[in-house]
């Protein structure tokens, strides 16, 4: 039986009810299905994985602080106490708007919608040069953070063995491509740990040698953060010793090297967090879309001519005053719950609100007692340890509804008394090598 | 520069000390080389993963309550303050006793030894029918945790999702193969999480329905209890809905079925704790080995004619008062100390000591409030909510070591007040295709 049939069949059961399917449990998708929580409505959240994940402390778990299970949750146990909803673990292939379906998995099952909530979210970009891929992995997912430090962990293991110098130093080299909040929070933690964490555990190689180069094709850093607070942020990185280099275009990555314009930078670590794609299901609505791939929408957060379909979180281009809203976790959680109340109110009667984006700030960290904060569109700003406990203060308040919020605490405290190892576990297999298309697609399809 | 000549080198800068090298980095290796850390040698310890694994809980992962991070710590840092001992992250290809050289990594790099100890372990053997492999993975490091983890979580997300009767009902059948320790924790507890942890998180189906089946070939569960205790843990598995099937043996592992003589048992999750085979670096000592494949060691845990290699933990058939020391932790532990002391007395002069096993007692754990646990050779028995507080207790004593037992006990608290649940986190791949030869040989082989 088909879920279009079923859906069918339910309706002779009962008044049939709007049927809202959600395709995403990321921060948008997750506060749009919340939302409907006692709407009159049958709500499906259909997820490529089986959880909500964290994403503002994923940098952690690839730099071998915390473990994946202290950031997720399943997004049905989010969700279990409202009967309205049904979570799926699916495959969402494609979108057809005309005909109302989402088509899932690899038996290309239809399911239908009255209404569409679509919050699937970017993946990396990497401008055209897929083939990087396997030797620059982004940092998206769970899968992709313990990559990353499978990746940073082994180098130090080679190293270790390794009885040639030069590879030792290609070994011990680590390369951050982008300089934006993920770039910065990665090669900042990552140079901490290799120095203070890992030190003593070591024989033959010093781990307080390890180079960590951050590369930026921009002008500075943390482009979006105010520029005095750019400059504060590359001086607290470089006390880190990490090498900032700004105005620094990528040309090329092989497996043992980065490359700026000719210069070739010999590393076997290099590690991407410069450009966003949002999920090709964007391109299948027949939606304007923008340099990004993104969807632009209407103020409403709908798809111009398709009032039933909405588009959230990062995969939607939403202007207000002409100006971007930022690809952050607190506008993907209010456009979720927005487009949400905009279901709400259509199934009223009530006209439409526009989405208006209340800006919370930006924070970034860099270090231990090293952050900056920018409140107020900049009229506000925070460096050093203020902005650092307010991170701190602010991160462990948002991990609420997870019951992970104390192991968290607790592992924070063990690595800031102790300057602490953390979780520096090896696992699985590397994707070191380039998959073959078809997984590929896959991890690029949403 | 091989390590051979290096170990030269080294000899001409200073007195050349010997050198014992150390293969696996569980509970005897680990215990072998703490007793070494004043000894006037040079230590090398060589595993194959990064971390020592507090494998008594590694149920635990496999069945989402703890996180992986949880259970282990890398052996360079608890080994950290040991100046005379050096971890390489290697693979062991196989031990030459003639030449004294351990073979490493592809490269086939060869590090030559004064004094070996073997602790090398086991991995599942599946009795001749290494075909069921795929099937049916057994549980022995993190990554089968993980594995088994992943099928676990991923068959209630398929049958969530399935429209098929009989599909949903082979992905809510769950065997355990083998009725030893092992097998009792993972059915007890899977049962638990499918009964009481999750049910509340789905819609289509019902998990208290789940069915485990636990299938023993001998007479009765808990093999190595006294019988009471096995009636016991017999009736408490019960309790929790596991279904206990004794003397029926395994005749034929399918995708998607498992044969007991010539009844079908259709399921989707098969596990495997049934048979342990020796790492297959036993095989190359030329020393005599017992059906499991492990090698028969002299009273002073040397291999005959080779009084500089010595064999522990569950590389080694010991036998004591004419009865098999048993493969648990404490005896590895015990053992691996040993054979560091007679190291050190053989360089002394003095004469070695034949290995005494001090029996501590056995405890295995059903669920919540349930285990059992026999002390002084059976004359203390303990039950119910005793042995289970005291089996707690044990394991949160011994994850010493390890900054890990604060989170592992709040995980426990948690779980323990709300019937909690877990770490339900599915990544990576399944390992659900049969491994390519190489592949199988490189996991088979320590």
């Amino acid at each position: 039986m088909s879920p279009r049939i079923e859906q069918h069949a339910a309706a002779e059961r009962r008044p049939r009810r709007p049927h809202v399917v959600i395709v995403g449990g990321g921060f948008a998708g997750l506060s749009a299905a919340r939302r409907l929580r006692r709407a009159p409505v049958d709500v499906t959240v259909l997820d490529r994985t089986n959880h909500h994940l964290f994403q503002p402390l994923l940098y952690q778990v690839a730099t071998a602080v915390l473990s994946p299970g202290d950031i997720v949750a399943p997004i049905r146990h989010l969700l279990r106490k409202q009967r309205n909803t049904t979570v799926l673990m699916a495959h969402v292939h494609e979108v057809d708007p005309e005909r109302r379906v989402v088509v899932v998995d690899e038996e290309r099952r239809e399911i239908a919608y009255d209404f569409l909530i679509l919050a699937a979210g970017a993946r990396h970009s990497y401008f055209g040069h897929d083939e990087w891929e396997p030797y620059a992995p982004g940092l998206k997912s769970i899968d992709d953070a313990e990559e990353i430090r499978r990746r940073f962990l082994l180098a130090f293991e080679e190293a270790e063995k390794s009885e040639d110098a030069a590879e030792r130093e290609a070994l011990l080299t680590i390369v951050v491509v982008g300089a934006g909040p993920t770039g910065v929070e990665l090669a900042g933690m990552l140079s901490t740990t290799a120095h203070d964490a890992m030190h003593a555990d070591f024989r033959r190689i010093d781990t307080r040698r390890t180079r960590v180069v951050l590369l930026e094709g921009g002008p500075r850093v943390l482009p979006t953060f105010p520029e005095e607070l750019s400059a504060r942020a590359q001086r607290d990185l470089e006390s880190l010793g990490v090498q900032v280099r700004t105005r620094s275009v990528v040309t090329r990555i092989e497996e043992d090297a980065v490359y700026v314009g000719e210069e070739r930078i010999p590393t076997r670590n290099v590690f991407w967090g410069a450009g966003n794609a949002a999920s090709p299901l964007a391109r299948g609505l027949g939606a304007p879309l923008d340099r990004a791939g993104r969807v632009q929408v209407e103020p409403d957060l709908s798809v111009p001519g398709r009032p039933e379909l909405f588009v959230v979180g990062d995969l939607a281009a939403v202007t207000q005053d002409g100006k971007p809203v930022p690809g952050v976790a607190p506008a993907a959680t209010q456009e979720g719950g927005w487009a949400a109340d905009n279901v709400v109110r259509t199934l009223r009667g009530e006209p439409r609100r526009p989405f208006v984006y209340r800006d919370k700030g930006d924070l970034a960290t860099i270090g231990r007692h090293r952050a900056v904060g920018s409140f107020s569109r900049g009229r506000i700003r925070l460096t050093g340890r203020t902005a650092w406990w307010l991170w701190l203060g602010v991160h462990i308040m948002y991990l609420a509804g997870f019951r992970n919020r104390a192991s968290v605490f607790i592992q924070w405290a063990y690595a800031y008394f102790t300057y602490g190892r953390g979780v520096r576990l090896i696992t699985g297999e590397t994707r070191r090598t380039l998959p073959p298309v078809e997984a590929t697609q896959a991890i690029r399809g949403w």
